[in-house]
């Protein structure tokens, strides 16, 4: 995409509940530099931009890079690449909808595209990461929710009305599935995010009898970290979690491959961190379940991104393709 | 893709296992003129070509379109785009695979290009049909199998290996789901083709105890026709059937559109006949179970093609994009 870019700079914004995190980037992927401020300080949405617009023209003027902004790109939930807009049902501290894109480039005087953060992180790692290279892949990203970001002949799927790429919400527990925070039951996201496994563990632990270094906490707080932590330190209760959440994530996938039949899978976010525990029952599940042309094609990728910039990258890659 | 065409006719042809059709189709879609032969008279391929040779020369020279060729589209099963190859897992009386956009170019001296069924399908109705000018659109084709084609950002999605868009296998019941013919458990296909409605029927005849007309039938032979028959004559169990099948599709579509985010879908073949009885509760079980952001968005309709010459005219349109 970088090709057709005039400046030799963008800026990437990745647009949280809690912190908004952004960052100078250039063509090769480098984060020049970057910064951050708290979301939720301010209660106009104006205030906000403000002060976005102070702290990252500090670092723009730091940086030498005045005049070299090639464009500006958002990762935000709910956003909506088409319209520019913030939809409604997010976690952030104004009145929905928001017409974010609009704000920003009229503020800055540089065209800015926004996308949701799953689609952010998809564009990333075509641009930046394991995905490079590649037209056909689908990205998951695996943290309180579940995310995703479908590429297909080297393009992002918006869908016809920008809200597509929400595997997060396919139903794989079609009876008696748990409730979702979307107002549904059964949903991916119910499962293989952090909170589901979080909740997996409370499942496990009230049904079954057998001991388990889980026991010694707070069933209440239970987080994905401790489920890992009690794994590693072998407990075998806590593998078992990771079994059955990658089992339903491999299930899903070979789903999604009747779809797109994709070179690869990108997982990405806090799940992966837990290695062969999650990986191995995915891959597994997967080659179980995928239709037989498909078995042993499709690759089954962790991002190389470091996370801390992999937001900020992936939101600074849509910068390359803003329309003047 | 017409206004890149520089000749004014193209010949479509649609391989099924039984019959092989076949037509001139103009640019409007008009066909010209049409004929079939007998797919499975010839032992050797090249017979079979040959056969096809003479006696779609013997149209063409009929309606003075010699010359006038831009090229031959093939709809057929398990075709792959990509490769120009029939793959393995047809039913077909020549060995697999089979390089039949090659055999077919040089018999004729005309470029040829090939697809599967549903993907043929797809591409007429976006050129032709209900589809005209929609950009994101899934064909979903039911008949003996269930079928799919799926158009995003105006082009046919092939994914990395020409195989995407098999809906028809994605996962449905998850548990104690019925064998597919490919080889999984629970696929949408075993459920929604005229298949699967016949062998509904048979599993509710045995488990229920209710009168039904259909129990004055040999239950074995029992065909989705005669369903359709008992159910227009009001018949309550078979009507409940199709609630069954429809609802299992509405909420498969209901998934799907968490992918793509589709302006619509296009429901295609025999099945589609039954109109409310099939269309009303695929309608209500997709708007029950999809997102609350894709409700009363996504059209759901039935194919306007004639179905006579809809395979042949979904076949041909593969013939404006040839490459010489």
């Amino acid at each position: 995409m970088a090709n057709l870019a005039t400046k030799p700079y963008v800026i990437g914004i990745d647009m949280g509940g809690t912190n908004t995190a952004f960052g100078i980037v250039d063509a090769r992927g480098n984060v020049i530099a970057s910064d951050s401020i708290k979301t939720g300080k301010h209660s106009d949405i104006n205030d906000y931009i403000d002060e976005l617009y102070t702290e990252i023209t500090r670092i723009v003027e730091a940086n030498d890079a005045v005049g070299k902004i090639n464009g500006i790109g958002i990762g935000a939930p709910n956003a909506n690449y088409y319209t520019g807009i913030i939809e409604d049902g997010v976690n952030l501290p104004w009145p929905t909808p928001i017409p974010l894109a609009e704000l920003i480039t009229d503020k800055f005087g540089i065209p800015c595209v926004i996308t949701n953060d799953a689609n952010a992180a998809a564009i990333g790692e075509m641009t930046y990461g394991v995905a490079r290279g590649m037209k056909d892949f689908i990205m998951i990203t695996l943290g309180t929710g579940v995310g995703s970001g479908i590429v297909i002949n080297g393009q992002m799927v918006y869908g016809h009305d920008g809200f597509a790429g929400e595997l997060g919400h396919v139903v794989m527990k079609r009876n008696n599935g748990r409730m979702c925070g979307c107002g549904r039951t059964g949903c991916l996201e119910a499962y293989c995010s952090a909170t589901g496994v979080a909740r997996t563990a409370r499942e496990f632990l009230d049904i079954r009898t057998d001991d388990s270094k889980l026991r010694e906490l707070d069933a209440d707080k239970i987080t994905s970290k401790d489920v890992y932590d009690c794994a590693v330190a072998g407990d075998k209760l806590a593998k078992e979690i990771f079994e059955y959440t990658g089992t339903i994530l491999g299930e899903a996938l070979a789903d999604f491959t009747t779809f797109s039949s994709p070179e690869a899978f990108v997982l990405f976010g806090g799940l992966t961190k837990s290695g062969d525990l999650i990986m191995k029952p995915v891959r597994d599940a997967f080659e179980k379940n995928v239709m037989k042309v498909f078995k042993g094609k499709v690759k089954i990728l962790i991002s190389e991104l470091k996370e801390s910039d992999a937001a900020v990258l992936g939101a600074s890659a849509l910068g390359w393709e803003v329309k003047e």
